[in-house]
């Protein structure tokens, strides 16, 4: 397989050997990054499907694109919109975050997609809401062609050092210091 | 506007202030991420722009896509599959780069697009295929409700300057490294 081509689409059936991703830092472009990411694989008739610990009730785009795409693309919020406390989580939101692990864990493990976004992730861990261990053994246990993304600030070194690719998103400077608030169609 | 909603999808005409987004950086996820940013702002019915600079013949996964979403995502290519030399890009190159920008200040400057991307435009600059002072002026000349986004390594410290938000991808790993070769449906 290469990416030069005449311009025919090429579709694929599934990936030869799926790799781990890591997203991580504190710049914009983690979540979009692999959204994109999602798109482009889309193109080839691979399947994504996206996880979102920690995040509910937010009415994000993709959620509404991944309608019409077709099946190529389902997004599941696994959290509320309410803020986390970093330092002492609500139970009702550790146990989502569990249950996003759990769901995770029979998504990446079924085969049935080709790419799988957990969005967040790394934030849930840091926030001692779900077991490192827990997310490698996902990472460990995923058939060979499943491709596992990994999103969010502060990604823990155990993953950092089992994925194959690793991209810190440095923020050099943000709107949101100059106080300007979340846009819909942007941050959402 | 506020990212915060029921599960109404919320649809909006268009930016009330584009701003600028700089992804720079070696690691991966520069260009996605402005594709996931497309993907997202289409949920709420704003449409997107791409302009690929240095890159043609490629069977990207986005130009497959954007034919499915009915207009709310066009991607052109504006560049040829050979490699440019950055100390001696060829002619043809530069007509092209040059083109892609002329292309890119049409669209932007036309106000039919809410998100314009000028794909790899930092490289092109560079590489001194085209003049900074241009893209400057692309961006200075854009419709108050415009969002710019211009991707690429090696970002000319003045579009760093004159940008709302920068992010540097910084390449923490990556399978390249390990001699893997670009797959369809992740890296094209």
């Amino acid at each position: 397989m290469s990416c030069m081509s005449d311009k025919e689409p090429v579709m694929v059936d599934h990936l030869e050997q799926g790799f781990v991703h890591v997203y991580t830092g504190d710049g914009k472009g983690k979540t979009t990054a692999a959204l994109g990411l999602a798109l482009r694989a889309l193109g080839h008739g691979l399947k994504t499907r996206v996880i979102q610990f920690m995040k509910g009730n937010i009415n994000y785009g993709e959620l509404e694109v991944a309608k019409r795409l077709g099946g190529g693309l389902e997004v599941t919020q696994m959290g509320r919109e309410t803020f986390v406390d970093p330092k002492n989580p609500d139970p009702v939101d550790v146990e989502l975050a569990r249950k996003a692990l759990d769901l995770s864990r029979a998504v990446i493990g079924s085969g049935d997609w080709d790419i799988v976004i957990l969005d967040e992730v790394n934030v849930a861990v840091a926030f001692g809401m779900i077991p490192v261990e827990d997310v490698l053994a996902a990472v460990h246990e995923r058939p060979t062609q499943v491709e596992v993304v990994l999103t969010g600030r502060r990604a823990h070194p155990s993953l950092i050092e089992v994925a194959d690719l690793v991209t810190e998103m440095k923020l050099v400077k943000h709107y949101y210091d100059r106080g300007i608030e979340a846009r819909t169609g942007i941050e959402c």
